[in-house]
């Protein structure tokens, strides 16, 4: 796609995660970066915590995944699927507000590759990830 | 561990569990099969649907994460710490109750490895996951 | 495909591999058994061994990735590709002949993923490992 | 340990991978960088090829577990044990000599995280990798 497709494209991903159901129930706010990468926001939430009381791992491979699968997502016509991920979680969230990025490695006929990351919104590094996205047929 | 404190110990993840915010968020039921490995059920809640109308990856992820963490922690006296996760979408929820199992795989002195897989209830395959728990000092 | 044809496939892969370059360098024996799982089997070789005297990671992984290529190669009439592998080393090979074998998880239009192991020829467990393997049009 | 100790400790890893048996056999030559990152150096090698003539994944992923090891080492005094790794390979090795290159994400008591690239001398990218690296009691 052109450049200023996919710009085009970003604001339809973000009016549909608007009306995805997950959006409002994790309170995550997606916006895209000047290259285009998706940057998921979420503030601290603690109906998200684990039995010790900090962020569940769970929520940080949501916020891995979206910042992948939009990533990606923006250079695609169709629906994208996420098929596999790998995250690190390196450190606890720490009951913080979190910020996740992608980042495009590869973008491929039949799929994409993105690298994801999850810092705390000043700036503290918090998980790392990785995944494939297959490039289905489906209009969004 | 005695086979004995394990059984003791899966008392206690679940009584754990039970006092853990994202077990009532999320509606997540934990038990132990005769193995000692855990199993998560969670009901099809729409409110995790990502915007095709189907369970979204990080609440698979959740789940494996879950299974496996639940699996290795009853092998231990200790807290331990996901520290990699790896997962495979391989076929859409299709809104259908999930359930979630572990597998030991190795129960080493710092760190143990799980598999994990997400079925429907019915006993479709929907995911696999495979992840590292690192054993840390810290009592539960 | 048809059971009859994948069995000639899996005949026409054997013959692949014995003209692959790589296959006289390391020494390795494919066939399949009877679930056209790919098998491969390689003597303890010193010269593959790292600086404290035991099989290289690398040389497992390169025993895991031709068991999964195979085991999915077998389903298809084209050339396939990994994309990504995940290798758990679980316990040092300790000098000992190693066999490894692919399971099939999905065989898809597009991608297929499976899963590896590899075991000392005695069945002790070594590594464990899964991958994706995307599809192509090119012929072998 | 000291910036100075860390010096001292990759001339001593030099050394040691001079010694192993896999560095002759594969050819691959170790240095660091100024940031103390593994670079191994790898000249195009036609016996580690697959069937359709190019370089084998698995010989990818040796360079990626080589050039993540050697960086995580050079952080500790004892013996680490690499115990998984996630690699994708992005695009063919194209018959070119290859560099691998280690990152360090994290370099804790218990457990080191290293992120690795493999690209042609030229400077395309092959390969991207992660892995995690157990610190053991072991000395060199």
């Amino acid at each position: 796609m052109y450049s200023s497709d996919k710009i085009k494209r970003s604001t339809e991903l973000i009016d549909l995660f608007g009306r995805a159901p997950i959006k409002k129930t994790f309170g995550m706010v997606l916006s895209f970066n000047a290259q285009l990468e998706a940057v998921f926001e979420m503030s601290h939430n603690p109906d998200f915590e684990h039995a010790l009381g900090d962020t569940h791992g769970g929520i940080i491979a949501t916020l891995l995944d979206n910042a992948g699968w939009f990533t990606a997502a923006v250079q695609y016509e169709t629906w994208i699927a996420t098929i596999e991920m790998q995250i690190r979680l390196l450190k606890p969230a720490g009951k913080r507000d979190l910020r996740a990025t992608g980042e495009l490695v590869r973008a491929g006929r039949n799929f994409a590759v993105a690298q994801m990351r999850v810092q705390t919104t000043k700036g503290r590094l918090v998980a790392l990830g990785s995944g494939t996205f297959a490039v289905t047929s489906a209009k969004l």
